[in-house]
């Protein structure tokens, strides 16, 4: 099987540019995530990965992340992006992602909400939460993009 | 390389939720591929894989899958996903996948000719089929899963 | 963690099928990417990697690429996608993905002000580009695809 991730950060960024995929090329950047091939999945924090304030990741490296994003091309737009992850007691975590056209703190609120919705699913109770969100006002394109890197 | 999957098995599940992303959530954990980092993959079956009535996957893992699914958050709309493999004497096999606002049925019915159309094209013979399909009625959010996870 | 690709290529290829996915898969088939599990970047080049005219991709391997693509059922509709690499003196690379209802022309512009665009954010100087690109006019349903392979 693939390698199971071991350690986790929060990321996020917010950017802007000429076409919206250089918009969250730039939003990537900014996140410290720009330089290397992400691999999105969804969305287990595996049991026992530490937190880590910052990764260092090699460019290129093909890294596991879960993440909320959103692209905008429509100027004075205000769009938002968001993830958190929720973790028991003992064993994984349960992540969460959104993205809207709505403010930073309305997008904390809904993946609260997420979040928690997910661990009564479960039967699980939440003790640790953390959460990394961003928003952004497109002036020609922009993007927001939150996300949560699985990393070794 | 990436090591390549040995093992396959079929999934599928419903879920509703108070958001989209809950209600896949919910179906996923229907399924049996909640608790784990999906990584979706478009979609041949390796040669000399083997089926699985069941899977076990270590929570947190990276699984390859080709899925089909759909959410919606229209109360009352019926929707469904499908995932089926076509196996030919020997050699790869071939993934189709299929969502829409449909029956069940009707989702079985257009993959099978998705799948053939597909060793039509490549100039196989079909000698396995296997498909999993499910339908849901949306209450608040809906959200219906159909995959093929890939496995070692 | 993963390995890190070493190799790349790029292919394109447009596709007809009675779906959309079965036009999709044609697309792959006709760039030689058919007949194995695709997982999706987002997308660099990393260092080192050298490039091949031709990779040989085993049947049903897992294999990383970043891709434009775009399908249609609109009879008559003109698409065109297309992928580019811009690389520096050394280090890293940055591929760009496009896909549009337009010509193949008109995409290799845009792309390559996509690429200038992300070396301009890093402060790099493009040394070596290259770009492949499709167009196809749906006659059913069509598909096309333009990606970049990273390999071993």
């Amino acid at each position: 099987m693939l390698p199971t991730p071991t350690k986790f950060t929060l990321v996020a960024g917010t950017g802007e540019g000429h076409t919206p995929l250089n918009a969250f090329d730039q939003a990537l950047l900014a996140a410290g995530a720009g330089n290397v091939n992400l691999l999105r999945v969804s969305s287990i924090l595996p049991p026992g990965a530490r937190y880590a304030e910052r990764v260092i990741l090699p460019p290129g490296a093909l890294v596991p992340v879960a993440y909320g994003a959103l692209k905008s091309a429509t100027p004075g737009e205000r769009i938002a992006a968001a993830v958190a992850v929720g973790i028991p007691e003992s064993g994984f975590g349960v992540i969460m992602e959104y993205s809207g056209r709505t403010s930073r703190e309305e997008a904390e609120k809904t993946i609260r909400g997420m979040v928690e919705e997910a661990f009564d699913m479960r039967g699980l109770s939440l003790v640790t939460y953390r959460v990394k969100s961003v928003e952004h006002e497109v002036v020609m394109a922009g993007a927001v993009f939150a996300g949560i890197i699985l990393w070794y």
